[in-house]
């Protein structure tokens, strides 16, 4: 089943259209495919917020093609590349670190190799839409079989340039990697991060929130398992369904509500214990 | 050919990214699936919009597998359900009314079972996002052939909560059902609401209208058939195409070009003749 | 292939719900059809953008039924209308111009019919959606392998009208079609045009870009090749994937950071070399 109708994603920053025309040139050179936008509505020129999102999406997809596409580069010198995974995907973007975190939750990269065959590009290639021209091509023929060596020379991909979460004396700052859809902060630091800076909290443990930008403020917020355990409009620490630490507001917007708007990093403290 | 090639839709408050992340799912365990995403941008926690919707929406999608999910109460005790259709449909989502009123179009309610059964569940089911890890397989198995009944208990799925208009002397007070992408309003009331407040206007024939929030105000507004009976930027009340009656602006926005973003209900009555 | 699965795209102003409905219309009447939402976000009637959209785009897309609906007309006496092509496609939507530009770079308008046969339409067409009830239903019988002819009476299609950039003495004087969603400015103006007026500009050639609204202003913008070869922030001229002339912001937002928001034309001359 999933030969003849091979499996391939799109992930962009392009809006809807721009993305689109990439599927048609995927169906024009592969027409049994089975395209998936995944997104057209990254941030532009989000590298870290499209990586977080292969990260987390990808592993729910079927094995076959994906495409990423976020690249601030587009028309400078950086390699277009193909990343064959332990899962069997082959993962086609920029070599800018976009694609690396997925395929390591993909069973990690077995091997990577240059967009430079010109038999895999459209004849004519643009300076302004590689999407269009070099990766989409790249990727409806490697859904058509080919294989990734033919596409052009061994690389070694590039890894994302991502902060880590800072432990200091019984605190923990966390960059803020993006904002979601409903003004959620997805932070950069995971449950084990927790308990490594000052013992993983337990459901209902409040937590005092400070930042400096884009003003400097705080908050106390509980963490919480579930958005329902606070009450509407109010503020909770949580895990997201991929393993991130996270700020939202039940029912509302963590940006708005708590004027984080363009904020690049929380600190997180335990709150003092009322005696 | 419907059963090799069977039809999911799915209809969200998600977002892009979320939202192909379930369809990602579904064509996982349901390779040979159609899936269309109906709508990934149902306003966040719109219930009542996003019902509006499948009630539109259903009736022009072929017989299928139909999810929606707009679920304020993810994480927190409440059904997911399987509702199966008059029609042959199965629609699949959260027990909050969001199902109801499309299954009423769809022939009505033949039978309801709650999803339980951990074979149609991902293995690891997160606290937040059940689309993902609950919807989507329960939608994806059935796809496959599943019965409605060995997803769980039969359940008698709950009313969506809808206000009704209501008809004072010679007036008639509609509630704001939700304002589409242009800015007009759909409102809660139909033909035969109008007929039987002050009977039915014939194109042409002027409205006061009449609102307390956000702030009080005022329109008079003729009743039309189509949008073009109204000079540019002028307002109509008109019937759109799934019977709802309607305000709206000749190629604008009703809600800016009135004042009328955030209101919640609105008064209607003929307008005195002149004599 | 392409015959077992008859290759259907959809463009509109709608947004995504209603264009799901058309996409469910077809995959209705036409269950083997491959349907691609192309855009579902084009300004709402914005028919110039909606045809340079379409112009751009399905010279990418596989050879099929592409329909698009932009239609502030909807309601009124216009005709809804088939295009065949010189390559084979059928275009399907309003005969307001929105498709011709897109016939002409697919070979040609070879022959056009109304769209009039009932046949061809829902059982109920209402008065305000035709993208579901008249445009659908006739794109998926098209896919289905009904003749052009079989729709209607041959028609002489619309042209777009679209202003003509304007040569004065060393200068050009470019109307803005529309601003895509990044903010930059795309130009009624190609190569050529550039070579007519002043000289095709070499990479780095500064112009001055001068306008009167929304408040006369103006900028030193050099003409390149790439985005990457400004510095982040600042603006360039180059020509897009398409072979239009644009205003852009590397990495930014050309309407924000010049104050062009609404702007309706430019005028470009070469600055004066210094001396």
């Amino acid at each position: 089943m999933s030969e003849s109708r091979p499996f391939v994603s799109l992930a962009t920053d392009f809006g809807a259209a721009y993305t689109s025309v990439c599927a048609g040139v995927v169906y024009t050179i592969a027409p049994a495919a089975n395209v998936l936008v995944l997104s057209d509505e990254i941030t532009p020129f989000g590298v870290r917020e499209g990586a977080m999102l292969l990260r987390q999406a990808l592993p729910y997809l079927p094995a076959g093609v994906h495409t990423g596409i976020v690249d601030p580069g587009v028309g400078t010198p950086r390699l277009p590349v193909a990343i064959e995974t332990g899962r069997g995907d082959v993962l086609v973007g920029p070599d800018n670190g976009l694609l690396v975190p997925a395929a390591e939750k993909l069973g990690g990269v077995v091997r990577a190799h240059a967009l430079e065959n010109p038999a895999y590009r459209l004849p004519d290639v643009s300076t302004s839409f590689h999407g269009r021209d070099v990766f989409s091509p790249a990727a409806a023929h490697l859904a058509n079989g080919v294989d990734v060596a033919d596409l052009g020379a061994p690389v070694e991909p590039l890894p994302l340039d991502v902060p880590a979460p800072v432990a200091g004396e019984g605190e923990l700052t966390v960059p803020v990697l993006y904002t979601d859809r409903f003004g959620s902060l997805v932070l950069g630091a995971e449950r084990a991060d927790l308990a490594a800076a000052f013992g993983e909290p337990a459901p209902g443990t409040p937590l005092d929130v400070t930042w400096t930008a884009p003003r400097p403020g705080s908050a106390r917020v509980t963490f919480e398992e579930t958005f329902g355990a606070v009450a509407l409009g109010e503020p909770l620490l949580w895990i997201d369904s991929s393993g991130w630490l996270g700020l939202a507001v039940n029912q509302g917007s963590a940006t708005a509500v708590l004027g984080l708007a363009g904020a690049a990093a929380l600190t997180l403290r335990p709150a003092p214990s009322r005696s």
